[in-house]
């Protein structure tokens, strides 16, 4: 079995303990939370550390914790030569400290709390200096997902900017949709096919061709109709912006 | 059987005249098409005609053709008293002529000639003027679908405008992420089951619940990190007022 530790105990941490204990071919012998409580639902308590001098040796050190606190994590851990990764989308490898050998194991998903996610369809981008570190971990992303991508800092870079736009944002824009229902006396339900066959859409179509809507048929008479009837002037200003970007978007074509 | 005529052409009206010869409530008597082939794999080509003097009699017409072309072609209907209806999420029910009996028949679901959808999901708004005229729309509609609302003019006008931002809108973000992957030579479909799940969270989460990111955060840092990364001004300019506008509505929370 694969030695792993675990550093930290928030959604990333937790899902990754979960879905590495369910595997035959991880040992999670440790994990490391600053409060020991935090995974004790998870794991035998005697595994679980809140202090870094009794961190134990291992294949693999998973630093899943904010992306502030990985740099200055990373300089604590009593060890040299070990592989040491971090989880996250935003962070370049090198903010890991050079004593250890470096690498990324970026589980690209939207982990919430109150909410199950199969990690068997979860893409895990992977990041590692040689060819040892990364059949490493190669080998324990697939024990959990069939799903593993070589990816370098600029790609993850750019994954975790997309990331934004379509989750982030696109959550947003359903916050929007949930105050005008609102505000107008409409139940959100309503909105639910719609919104899964638009996300259903983008796996078999390219968003030109799902792209439907005012902005599309460069109808000015709906557009402009809208704007007057949205209340709120960040709503006011995102449609329009928007609107502006299918538009344009469209010429380019 | 309810005897119904099909005015259009287009996604919608074969949509339509899909489902209803499934049902056995419904009796597709007519279509209209200016282009009577356009039709004819979905309807004996007897039944289809492109003749306003030619439209025969029947319990409901529903007009589904482009919102522009809906009042010029309700005064062409050489009937009256008869149940009028269009599909329209963005017209009043006041657009169709006086002569005869109005009603609106909204089905709300993103039609495309390339995916097959499933009708008996879809939710269909229904407005009448008077109860027997709501009880045979409601019937009619309740033979294709289980999910049917009684929503006025304001309130469909509402449903529109939010199923821009929850579908065009949302589409044109994974256009955007599309350019972006493409500009970083990252395959999209690692960013698939996170759009999967950011739509599928929002059907058991208040959009408050299921927001992450670094705008919810106040991540200023990686704020910055991205629009710096970005290199399309419009691209740019949405990140930031969306950013803008996550932050203050966390504020208002």
């Amino acid at each position: 079995m694969i030695k792993v530790v675990i550093i930290g105990s928030g959604n990333v941490a937790q899902h990754l303990i979960k879905a590495f204990i369910k595997s035959n071919k991880i040992d999670v012998i440790q994990a490391y939370a600053r409060k020991r409580e935090s995974l004790k639902h998870l794991i035998d308590v005697e595994r679980i550390t809140d202090n870094t001098y009794k961190l134990l040796e291992a294949d693999l050190y998973i630093i899943a914790i904010s992306d502030q606190a990985i740099e200055q994590f990373a300089t604590q851990i009593p060890f040299q030569n070990k592989l040491i990764v971090h989880t996250s989308g935003s962070m370049p490898i090198g903010v890991l400290d050079n004593k250890n050998r470096k690498g990324v194991f970026y589980p690209l998903q939207t982990f919430s709390k109150n909410k199950e996610v199969d990690f068997s369809i979860i893409p895990i981008c992977l990041e590692a200096q040689n060819t040892d570190d990364y059949q490493l971990l190669e080998e324990v992303a697939q024990s959990v997902t069939t799903k593993v991508y070589p990816i370098d800092s600029q790609q993850r870079k750019a994954i975790h900017v997309t990331a934004v736009f379509v989750n982030n944002f696109v959550n947003h824009l359903y916050q929007i949709g949930v105050d005008i229902c609102e505000e107008n006396k409409v139940p959100f339900e309503i909105l639910h096919p719609l919104i899964a066959e638009t996300a259903d859409k983008i796996m078999t179509l390219l968003p030109d061709e799902a792209q439907t809507g005012p902005a599309k048929r460069g109808d000015t008479q709906i557009i402009n109709e809208h704007l007057h009837f949205l209340s709120k002037d960040n709503q006011k200003e995102i449609y329009k912006i928007l609107t502006k970007s299918i538009i344009d978007h469209g010429k380019k074509l």
